[in-house]
């Protein structure tokens, strides 16, 4: 008997928590809280007396209880446990909220909870559906990079090789090892006093423009692509989906001609049989 | 009787304003006069002698007493005085009519005064529809980049927590807080002496490479799938757009396919029917 | 009869002069000294001992007569002489070679004869068929433009207005007129040292980091819509035009499919003719 | 007897051979020898005690051999020797192992060994199919800029001739001659510094800022073309090619409605001949 009247108020008590966890006052809750919890962080980097630090640790256990307590309703809201943890955001709200509960002393440890407390901010792209959506086309668009940004690295360690190899001495601050000659690379890359670099090399060995120019041709022409080519693509399939979606465009319209296409043959063939008769 | 009178000569006045609207010459003299005024102001830059500045006086007071009578006439052939104000850029043009109006004795005003004039550049927009069109295209691209920006926020704000909380002590005039620090990295993202900012911090921190090299990896890929998506998103579409409006390329193609499908389907019902009888 | 023979031989002669100018070797020749000519002017940029400057200055003499020779030629050889300037880059040939063959003795003409001199290399751009169609690609897509870059000009001159207004006084090198303003301006938008430029402003007006941020992004953004813009909608009309040309791709099925639409819908009518019988 | 055995045993070796070359983890040991050459370069610029340069330089000649086996097999066990020769992979791969098969005792040659031995990272290019195929994708559009080089050399040669012509005696280092004078160009193109340049020119000639913000535009307009150009025509190609291959997508579908309008226009005629009748 108790048991029923206990699984009963349980159940009544979940329902009554994701009637809350639905209403919209609830999502704008969460999200001042988080907008709060980044103010919070701002205002750390800032000169303050001790009692405004005072209060910022106070708003500090507030924010990482109602975090606590707001990942633990939706945990209980969702029908099995184990389904919670299938959606890679929950994953990752969880480790956040997680971390922010051990308690910490050591010294070392401090910096590390400051930096879970940043860490939060970006609970702003999990909780809102919108950027949510957009971080995840952003991801997809990465493993189709994964070969072009090998051979980059290729074309980088190359040149890196070939760079600490001739120019080891004549500057070891910039080509000491083919570490720090990849750090130079990239440096050129983005044109930053590349020049100034081209030009001590250049007293000693007169044709290594040729190696920054070459380099320059290179990295740059293989890169753009990488980029260009995944931005338009990725762009190019959200917005043919959106064109067939909404009902509107070429795209839908030629999805719409393809479909048809089949039926008039049938009606052409039907229109042959009944001659045929 | 004589309310008749005024009432026809009122029209009559209002018909032969409306003719002295739409003539070409009046056109081509309020955009002279825009171009005087911005020539006017540009002057006032220069060191100019005492006789010339009275001179700019001088016109500066014309342009103001045109520009009023100008918008004006405007009003007045507008057949329903509540119409006028429905478009935005009459709104902007009254404004900064209005505004320039106001009698200015303080010294402080006087700034403001000159700042309004340079804002009467901006009629050489709202003047030309070709800029009106440009302009009203650029906004409309707007709102679709909000949750992008939000994004680009998100990663800024982070990344600028991070900074200030570890290299503060390093160079506190580049990260002394945590709006420093956001000035910084949008410095960093447009590679304006990026590497003597690493180089500082490697010093302290000899990992500090990959906070510059993942915010700029971040950063540029958000920023740059932003622009070009709406660039290339605004553009395909004025392309369709253009496409259709002249009866020539692809898109009008393919619409004209579309809308005669469903006739010869039609057709071919008809057919069967005939047939089947 | 003397004049019959005269003629005849005149027209054997250009016939004859006509025969050459086709030989494959002649243009080679052309190109030849086209290249000889921009190898001479590259020399002349070297310190070279006497003797070889004489050898060049032989080397522009054969040059200019050659080249004077070549477009008479070609001038002898057009059916009728007026149609020969019709064509604008005969026009610029024409202008280059006359150039050259006045005499010049005073020494700040010398200047401009050796600026003659080099715009004869770009005759490489008016014989080469490809070069030719690809410039004129690209001036075709200037018109387009016009607006945009009136917009950009709009926008440039009123924040050098602003600038040149509120920051004179700090640094008269960077913001003493409004035209120097706008050479300052051009320089943030390319980053070049933009943030010493605002770091120097920021000292005395603690908020101008707003004015180079709204303008990089206003300007940024504008400029990247014209050119991106602009480069694509060249590229994707000489992309549909090659493939309609070469009957492969999605251009020529669509406008296959297109044309034969209006035959399908005849037949069809013919057929409910037929049936209506 | 013998030769018949032999040839048996021979064919039996060749087929182990190439069951050998199929295997998976064969090409694993392959990738993972091309790494560990690859680290062994990097470990080469870095400082280290004797110890370990004799373990490098039994490693190098480890790697060496293995990669002349590896060679040796591909080169069995193709049918035809002739045929391994076609494809440009095997001639790089041939040439590099040969290379790094050469004794070297000369001073001067060591630095054409360690070069040698760095190419040996292009290996992992040559192997992994994917990589081929996107540097031969690379590849094929290289041809289609040809033209627009030329073009960008004409520009840039013309600008650098002006350039030495004019500046030469301001500043030697920078507009000595023609070929330092291009180098100063490209600078200038990657925003490096460039109005330190213009600037110290802008002393003596006034109006030099036209020389160079013409060029910025002229260089800067026909390079984006080209880059932006290509790269999307490659990528297009590459998109639609992909969509007719998977049965998905607007190139697919026009694909296939292309294919079946003549059977549609054969069944219509076909009915009206039998209505004819």
């Amino acid at each position: 008997m108790t048991t029923t009247i206990i699984r009963t108020n349980y159940k009544t008590a979940i329902a009554r928590l994701d009637a809350i966890r639905s209403l919209k006052i609830f999502e704008y809750l969460v999200i001042a809280v988080i907008i709060i919890s980044a103010l919070a962080i701002g205002a750390n980097t800032h000169d303050i007396p001790p009692s405004v630090i005072s209060i910022l640790e106070a708003l500090n256990v507030f924010i990482t209880v109602f975090f606590a307590i707001e990942i633990a309703i939706r945990m209980l809201v969702t029908p099995r446990f184990k389904d919670f943890f299938k959606s890679g955001w929950n994953v990752f709200d969880t480790i956040i909220v997680a971390g922010s509960l051990i308690p910490i002393d050591d010294n070392e440890m401090v910096l590390l909870a400051r930096l879970l407390r940043i860490f939060r901010v970006m609970r702003l792209i999990s909780f809102i559906p919108e950027l949510r959506m957009l971080v995840g086309a952003l991801l997809k668009a990465i493993p189709r990079m994964g070969y072009i940004v090998l051979l980059m690295f290729v074309i980088f360690y190359m040149y890196a090789a070939v760079g600490s190899m001739f120019f080891n001495t004549i500057n070891p601050v910039l080509w000491g090892d083919i570490s720090i000659s990849m750090l130079t690379l990239f440096r050129i890359v983005t044109f930053e006093d590349w020049t100034d670099i081209m030009y001590e090399t250049m007293v000693v060995y007169g044709l290594s423009w040729i190696y920054y120019l070459s380099f320059i041709f290179l990295a740059g022409f293989v890169f753009l692509n990488m980029m260009i080519g995944v931005v338009i693509d990725v762009f190019s399939k959200e917005h043919n989906q959106h064109s067939r979606d909404s009902g509107e465009g070429e795209a839908y319209q030629v999805d719409q001609i393809y479909i048809r296409m089949p039926e008039i043959e049938k009606k052409l063939d039907n229109i042959i049989k009944s001659l045929g008769k």
